[in-house]
């Protein structure tokens, strides 16, 4: 793995820019591609569903709408010790997000005026799951459940169906535990699309979550502003502070486990200790030949793998922040006390016995995350993306009346006349 | 005005949407158009805004940035009877800003388990405020307090100048009491390609808000996933809810003060009293001959004022939940009551006395808000624009060991060994 001694003058957004080279997801050719589908999709409907899905996924579907009764036979065939895992896994999720749920709230502020704001769920809303090889399971959870907690009416989720016109049956299972019975079978482009317009079968939704692919992550991103979407997702990351008090085996295996999502995720360690640094390189190279995906991982590592040494744990912090990582870890002694410096990251992992899976499928927070530096300015998925807010003005007449020069005033100022005209109606004789 | 009969079975959605024939703001040409500006501005940075500048703005700036004695001279050559009623302006929205401050918080689930919501600023935000021949200093207001209550460190704020190169002094006066300092004379898509991108002079922004015309609301869009936005705003609305026992010259005042915005903006009067409905058309006709933006408010009343008259009191309600509007009027009787069956709507003014203008300029609530419909999914402009959040995870080892079994499972149903991985080697013998 690459390493890089970094002293504090180094600690500089562009340098480390450079050093990580997040790659920038766009895509010209993609985007023409995507805004094609997204057309035709508005203008054949449920036609140029069934034409995309023959061309991309290799099936050629009669009906676009998973049964009841393929839900329940998914939900049958997983094994009940795996229905029990989910199923435990959805009470931490909700646990954890009902502390997310806000209210409406109002309040006299001055005599005789009322301000405040009412919280309101999305009326409906779209999740994606991607389909393919693998099935995500987790990802139904993490996406459903914060919507169902924030008390969304009209959930539909889709994902596209492999080369039998099938959904993987985790995801129905993980569906059926989590309550969703409202599920399609499109995915890609042309499934963010009819999420976004609607189709005959499929009606249209107010806000598209869930990862997806590059062709996803542009549909995403061109029908917002129609619909709202919670985030362009780029590949997975994790960066890990440590120091000479650390098991370099952990800290291996977590590097690792992040690696192996694809050939583009990153493995980021920071540590005050070279030791460190060296036994973790030699640790990664033991371990990695013993895991499965270990051709994926190889190549995420030589890419993506990097050891920062530096001065002190103040500058491990600095750096954390400057890298606003997707997932960080803070492995080093009290690490709650380093948790205050924390400015960007998407989730926090402390101490040396809450690796990263942890939250991927179980502890109770999301695991849709901001990657590639957008922790800066994103938040986890959460019951906040699926309520809007509204304010709430009230005056009386006298308070109005209080007011109404400076309201005049600020009218005219802005060449607003018919503005400040709504007041002076209120208080004109007959 | 157009008038409208509408019974129960009316309302639905695309019934509506054809009446109300919302405008889709996309255009190729300005897509185009704009990404050659963004690609410009990132290749020759400020070289790129000055040519912009001249080419649009019509004047040759030697520099960008607005020095601090052009903002003490604007204040200065304010009238102070106009700076004290930014002063009263400022401390409401404050005031009410306050109350949407979120803190983070964290708890012990279970034995050992800790998890919970960290909240942070975001760093650096940029603010648009639209200049041209009007000067908007409420706009200035509404962009960046929320900012500041939220704690966000550096605020730049970005405004075209005007043909002799200076900044509208209102705006200039209405920073300095908001106590923002670092101005650039920079608007349209180059502006927001500034601040998404960075130049020599301007340093790059994490999040840029505020209103714009149609290019920078396409730039904004573009670098969407770069930086964060807050909306894509449309023309400005208002809805109206009333019946016989309300003044129609109020309703028609509140109606002409939208229309006058601009010729896209919309009226919307919502009534179960048809000749209150023709009490309004009239007063509108009155009214509007003595406004000085007339012609502007003509065209507008004639392509988007619309009177709805419906049977009851609760279909006015569910018309006015599926127009989903920027601002909402309840001006009958007891509109607590109504309030509570409010869905979807940017801000919503209650009872006779207080005219949507209030919430413009005076009453605290932010007036940056979800146009087109878009109130289905989007909320105010708030504190909670400017920070973002990071999930807390910490498990003592003892805890992790009780979970185990459950988090191995999950991964590899997923076909991750890796993330299961990282928990057998801590709990493996030596």
């Amino acid at each position: 793995m690459n390493k890089y001694f970094l002293k504090k003058q180094d600690l500089i957004q562009s340098n480390i820019d450079k050093i990580l080279n997040r790659v920038e997801d766009e895509n010209n050719k993609v985007e023409i591609a995507v805004k094609d589908i997204i057309e035709r999709v508005k203008k054949d409907g449920d036609a140029a569903l069934i034409s995309y899905t023959k061309e991309f996924d290799k099936v050629e579907l009669s009906q676009l709408k998973v049964t009841d009764e393929e839900i329940e036979e998914a939900f049958k065939q997983t094994e009940p010790g795996f229905i029990r895992v989910l199923e435990e896994a959805k009470g931490n999720i909700i646990e954890f997000h009902k502390c997310q749920v806000q209210e409406t709230w109002k309040k006299e502020f001055s005599s005789g005026v009322v301000l405040g704001q009412k919280v309101t769920p999305i009326p409906r809303v779209g999740l994606y799951v991607p389909g393919g090889k693998g099935g995500y399971p987790s990802t139904v959870l993490m996406d459903a459940i914060p919507a169902m907690v924030a008390g969304v009416d009209s959930i539909a989720l889709i994902t596209p169906p492999n080369s039998e016109g099938k959904v993987n049956s985790d995801i129905l299972a993980a569906a059926r535990v989590a309550g969703i019975t409202e599920i399609y079978k499109v995915g890609g482009a042309q499934g963010i699309a009819a999420l976004a317009y609607g189709t005959e079968t499929i009606p249209a939704v107010n806000k598209i979550v869930g990862p997806g692919n590059i062709f996803v992550a542009t549909a995403k991103k061109l029908v917002f502003g129609k619909v709202d979407i919670d985030m362009i997702a780029g590949p997975s990351e994790i960066c890990i502070i440590a120091n000479s008090s650390n098991n370099p085996v952990f800290i291996a295996a977590d590097m690792l486990s992040q690696a192996e999502h694809d050939e583009m995720a990153s493995s980021f360690l920071i540590t005050t200790d070279e030791s460190l640094a060296d036994k973790v390189s030699l640790e990664v190279e033991r371990q990695l030949e013993l895991l499965p995906r270990k051709e994926i991982i190889k190549k995420s590592i030589q890419n993506n793998g990097k050891i920062f040494v530096v001065e002190t744990l103040e500058d491990a912090i600095e750096l954390s922040n400057i890298i606003a990582p997707e997932h960080l870890e803070i492995m080093v002694e009290e690490p709650f006390h380093y948790l205050d410096f924390i400015k960007n990251a998407g989730a926090i992992f402390l101490g040396e016995y809450t690796p990263e899976p942890v939250g991927d499928y179980f502890a109770g927070p999301n695991h849709t995350l901001p990657t590639s530096g957008t922790s800066k300015f994103s938040s986890p998925l959460g019951v906040y993306d699926f309520v809007k807010k509204s304010s709430i003005i009230f005056y009386e007449k006298k308070s109005l009346e209080n007011i109404k020069d400076q309201v005049i005033q600020f009218a005219q100022r802005e060449g607003f006349d018919a503005h400040g005209n709504t007041i002076k109606v209120r208080f004109e004789e007959n």
